[in-house]
């Protein structure tokens, strides 16, 4: 796979299998003429929206997780490798991983993006992330064994840490995450520890704004404010973190809170490839490009997705339809480049947000006018999911899954999963 | 739950949550003057017959395990504390764990067996173990792992060696793993994997002995034999492994195997910590014990499972029918003990034994006479192995799964699943 790319076809390189990529994928494999190569670190697709899920063991990891080699198994002119992009040589052309160096005539960047900290002391060190399928089995795993620690640990301060689970930043995926929480506590836990008093147990989400769901319209955000509260779950408005330590958050104006489990859901940043690819990177260490997605003075080298900071739009949210629409246009753009036909500039069509909170409830806002609370919100936040997760095996799984859980108040996905080396623990 | 017992009520305290476990934890339950503290390094049993499955991609690590908790919820007197067991205080009756120490009035040791590599040089480094989920999942990872390699290497030789797999043992794990590799070589991982020349992928089954499934009836082992031949299974009996190299199996009286994947399900042997109990092991590292299954001169400690070596009895298969009524006879005799009744000595009653080869085809012994292959064993492996599957939840999960693998040919199971540290993964 080294060398000239040397025929006449054109080959196409999508560095990362997320929506950005996928949908890019797809877009230019209805072009027969195109060889196209889909680049990842993993060999599968994570359905990011409900990764939450998965680490409140509501949902198993194979069931937001998709293989990209059966996404495109049905495209001849698909095929998919397996690396860790390093870099990329712009000027020759080439991509290079930690396995092959790909040539390419066209490449879309498509890596997505990392948690973002803003240099507050110890949150890099001390919180949990959620942002891929790894941390968030961690992550599950880690709320789990708190409760088996709690069963037998005899120091009540320690006990009253190890039961508070801090969720930072107010967003959809801190609120999605702290309702899930509450309702994993609330049901299956206290059905599985009988022993322990999990009333002591406590879900806090901190959001250093005045208000959850930022950019929500106003009533959905406070629908969303009283509905977690009502659940159970500490939500603290004007809470800014100023440190994390092992067993604490600091605030500014109010004393620390203690817990041993800091989920941080506040910020995300560019991927760190954008810096070591000699890129501009511009706000949130994303890379500024054209409005046609693509990079100045590389025309052929489009970003697209939480990488991509388009110029002359009004920044769209680091949300799946962005990733979605980027990738598509790119797609689109390097058809049309081939074809010598104009580019197409980048504008975010806004169909909405959502946000699930908790079991049947949920915050809908479709357009620039409509909007849904409660259960028929549920419905339809269920609906486009379901819609949108990758696989028709998948989806069945998953229908089932929530099916159970909502009749049954129950969870499946319980088990710590192992992790870790693995020879020795067998050895005599 | 350090110190003394200390109250009126007898303690029984088993360690490891097995079959053996789980069902001496079962009998004991029903006695409401109990109170049993059930031990183990996992929050979760695992269903070890079809932990075959978990490496062949074929089920998720979740639809073989259930959690302990969920499992005796319905039981107040049954306690569960996640735990590594670290030794066994014969004398004071305290079970060391690295977590809390356990005080107990009776204790049932059912800790399970480790691969056993009989000395064979290099097979303890290099071989894939299968006893346990986190291997599994190490082991699957691992052959779809060699599969992304195969597409990006040139080297004629390493390939060949990267799509060699070879299993040791033709009993029954061996058997069935060799014959659901072969499988997902032939079907999913084809789809899967158009530009590599799969036919170049083998499965080589290495046996010691004459034929496959010792113990099983003559016409049953040559069937097994000539279905995974049909399914191009490379079967070589009389062929001892003399070492294991990182790249080869080394064989006694031909030229050694080129390969870097071998599965080891050539033997057992007892949990290592009947050593480190002081306490006599025989054969296999396992623990001589009383018919009754009480250790010499200490009547409150019983062992059941792989880990028992009963006297007096011809010996029993490891398998998990045995496990059961040791674990069985375990508690019914704590029970008969306590009460003053006399203790019954361990007799295996042997209904049979059963293995199955690919998709829709098994081999099944009934009592002594009784024997069937072909579509009609598998269906009897099928509803046998469903109906011990610990919890509904799973059972419908895994029947949906094995009944859309054997319509479309598929495999929900092929994502590699993450591991190893996560936090600096995202570090920018």
């Amino acid at each position: 796979m080294t060398g000239s790319t040397g025929n006449s076809r054109t080959r196409v390189v999508v560095a990362g299998g997320g929506f950005a990529g996928v949908w890019a994928v797809r877009r230019l494999a209805r072009d027969k003429n195109l060889d196209i190569i889909l680049v990842d670190r993993n060999n599968y697709h994570t359905f990011l929206p409900l990764l939450y899920q998965v680490a409140a063991a509501e949902l198993e990891p194979g069931q937001i997780a998709y293989p990209l080699r059966a996404i495109f198994r049905k495209y001849p002119n698909v095929h998919f490798v397996i690396g860790d992009v390093r870099s990329i040589d712009m000027k020759n052309k080439v991509l290079h991983t930690d396995g092959p160096h790909i040539p390419f005539d066209k490449l879309v960047v498509a890596m997505g993006s990392f948690t973002a900290f803003y240099g507050v002391p110890g949150a890099d060190k001390h919180c949990f992330r959620l942002k891929n399928l790894e941390q968030a089995i961690t992550l599950r795993n880690h709320i789990v064994s708190c409760f088996e620690q709690a069963t037998h640990e005899r120091n009540p301060d320690r006990k009253d840490r190890i039961l508070t689970y801090t969720v930072v930043g107010g967003g959809p995926t801190g609120v999605e995450y702290a309702g899930a929480l509450a309702e994993l506590i609330r049901q299956p836990l206290t059905k599985d520890f009988p022993t322990l008093n999990t009333g002591q147990a406590r879900v806090v989400l901190l959001e250093a704004g005045d208000g959850l769901l930022a950019g929500f319209p106003d009533h959905l955000r406070r629908y969303a404010f009283e509905r977690l509260t009502h659940m159970g779950v500490d939500v603290r408005l004007n809470a800014k973190v100023t440190a994390v330590t092992p067993d604490s958050v600091e605030l500014e104006g109010s004393s620390p809170l203690r817990t041993e489990t800091v989920v941080w859901t506040a910020g995300v940043q560019g991927h760190a490839l954008a810096g070591q690819m000699g890129l501009p990177t511009g706000r949130g260490g994303r890379v500024p490009v054209l409005p046609t997605l693509q990079v100045e003075g590389h025309p052929d080298v489009f970003v697209a997705g939480d990488m991509a900071l388009p110029q002359g739009d009004s920044p769209a949210p680091l949300i799946a339809p962005n990733a979605i629409q980027q990738g598509a246009l790119a797609a689109d753009n390097i058809r049309a480049a081939l074809a010598g036909r104009p580019l197409r500039a980048f504008r975010y069509r806004d169909k909405g947000s959502m946000a699930t909170i908790g079991r049947a409830a949920a915050v809908v806002r479709m357009g620039k006018e409509h909007t849904a609370t409660g259960f028929v919100a549920w419905v339809m936040w269920l609906f486009i999911h379901l819609l949108y997760l990758v696989g028709f095996r998948n989806r069945l799984f998953v229908l089932f899954t929530w099916a159970w859980d909502y009749i049954f108040f129950e969870r499946a996905a319980r088990i710590i999963i192992p992790r870790g080396p693995i020879e020795d623990d067998d050895a005599p």
